[in-house]
């Protein structure tokens, strides 16, 4: 085994504190990764705080990770010492199931092993990218292209697949009509997606307090959703809606801004239910839809098309001793648009 | 004007009684549809009922009407005296928008003029088919195979297209595991078409008391969804779910029912809303979505088809001095599977 430095949360809803713990060695088809960046992703105050249930402790998230190899396994033959890679939300999946096959790892039937608050399949359990290293199966590494920086691209490998995987599904493109809900840490790297996939981008933000940042991503319309003139303005507009607001939505007064044939897609899961009516759907031959991050080679394209488009999230750099003051501004829509934690700020005394 | 006679209700939820009223005459574009035969759908109920809000009278109900043709107006290119012919759930739209432009006339923006109940582009009520004569205008009129008895075919102008395009619009066919919710009036045409499309067709019905039928029709499995179990062996099965049930049902429970990608499609309204949960969506790339009947083009489409394939309503006729009993056998599922009213009795006194 060999030993790792992190920070972890000791209990559900504690503050993260410094923690040591033991990795598995490199194993044949596993690559060592020195961690230099883990983007701070709502996901990780949900799980430390046992939202979605079934959290274990100690918890060391992370899924938004990059850095470079310094160890590879006999039998790896996709990667080498110095490659700058990333790892993302899951580390192995069964590799057998239709998902599986079909590159949709995310959905496999067996349930994808999370990054960190996961089970390997040998029975230990997954710690992430807040600390200095990790060893993962190659098959589940991607690749950083040179011309994305690992900071700023750590958020992409679950913010931005997040967004691009329905963008793709769901055809967004030239000619398209397409409206992202909340410009924060995934919602913005929807907006400069869809831009660079060439439709034509919508923000629909609780306020107007972000429309020129929003018109900078890449939005050409930005309104206000507090304002129920949106409502009426809009009705019948997009061809496809994402959802990036965990928080209580009236679905049914979106799905109404649907054109014939629209989708709204929601990555977010929001704590309750919500209620849908039957009508707006029927009425226009309108799908609710949701998506989950995407498979490992959609994530490699992902980055590619991120590379040749120069898209990479915008941050705000922080030293691991802050992480705790940062989950109290993520939960205050503080931050403009990533927290990216700089690893070798756990060296620090 | 022309004279009519036909059932009316007087006021909302009121029983249905002889009424005679005025029809405009034969315009351009017109014909005169000699009534034969008209289904008993549930909208009418609805609609009677004023349960849905908005409705007018005196009412006369009836979308699924079967009849030949009378007259024709000096304009008339595509049906000659003597045809034979339907009308399903719409007389006209605005021919213009999108949704016209597609043949999707059920989703026109300006909205669809309903067969009754509805308002005419010239400002007055549409009255539908219990009732001996209907004008319409030809491109609103759907011709009706020599092969398919008028009464069989009745409930196919509303039933049978509200099944069929969902069907296609979703792909149902070889290699396809499709569900149909609820056996009744429309369902039971969703699995004889599903089956006839080659899909494999699974029902799940409340009870198992109309199995034996459900597999006549084509169902290859029949499930009751009084049983527990049902949701637990079927996780995860199906390509697509048609809910044809529009009694309150707890849809996370069917969205777990559907495999990667699967849909679930409402083409019932239920009165109150229904609590959906972001999970069962996201977990799999689910998406819930609506249909409602179809274009004038893809019902003849669907009549076509049902010929070829021998498809007609199971149906019950009656004359429509029983229309009133037959309205509380509906409400009690006590018909297999449509009543269809002979308009001949009309004469009766």
């Amino acid at each position: 085994m060999m030993k790792v430095n992190g920070y972890a949360a000791q209990s559900a809803k504690a503050a993260l504190v410094p923690y040591s713990f033991e990795r598995r060695e490199v194993g044949d088809n596993d690559v060592l990764v020195e961690i230099q960046y883990c983007g701070i992703c709502h996901t990780d105050i949900h799980q430390v705080g046992d939202e979605w249930g079934g959290s274990t402790f100690p918890m060391v998230p992370g899924h938004e990770i990059t850095g470079i190899i310094s160890k590879t396994g006999p039998k790896v033959t996709r990667y080498k010492i110095g490659d700058r890679v990333g790892v993302g939300c899951f580390v192995n999946s069964c590799r057998k199931c239709d998902a599986c096959k079909k590159n949709l790892e995310q959905y496999c039937t067996d349930g994808m092993v999370t990054t960190y608050n996961g089970t390997e399949k040998d029975g230990t359990v997954t710690h992430g990218g807040y600390s200095n290293r990790i060893v993962v199966d190659e098959n589940y590494v991607l690749r950083i292209p040179d011309s994305l920086p690992l900071d700023k691209a750590a958020p992409l490998l679950c913010a931005g697949i997040t967004l691009y995987s329905p963008l793709m599904h769901w055809n967004a493109g030239p000619g398209k009509k397409v409206a992202i809900i909340g410009l924060g840490g995934i919602g913005h790297m929807g907006v400069k997606i869809a831009h660079a996939l060439g439709a034509e981008v919508t923000v629909l933000s609780h306020s107007l307090k972000k429309q020129e940042d929003g018109k900078k991503l890449g939005a050409y319309y930005f309104y206000a959703t507090s304002d129920p003139e949106t409502f009426e303005k809009l009705k019948g507009r997009f061809d496809l809606i994402i959802n990036t607001v965990s928080a209580d939505l009236d679905w049914n007064q979106y799905l109404e801004l649907l054109a014939l044939d629209g989708s709204m897609i929601v990555v977010g899961i929001p704590e309750k239910q919500t209620s849908v009516g039957a009508f707006p759907l029927v009425a226009g031959r309108r799908s609710l839809s949701g998506s989950l991050i995407g498979g490992i080679k959609e994530t490699q394209e992902m980055l590619d098309f991120c590379a040749k488009n120069n898209i990479a999230s915008e941050i705000e750099l922080i030293p691991i001793q802050k992480v705790n003051d940062a989950y109290k501004r993520v939960l205050n829509s503080d931050v403009r648009y990533r927290f990216v934690i700089d690893i070798k700020s756990l060296e620090q005394k």
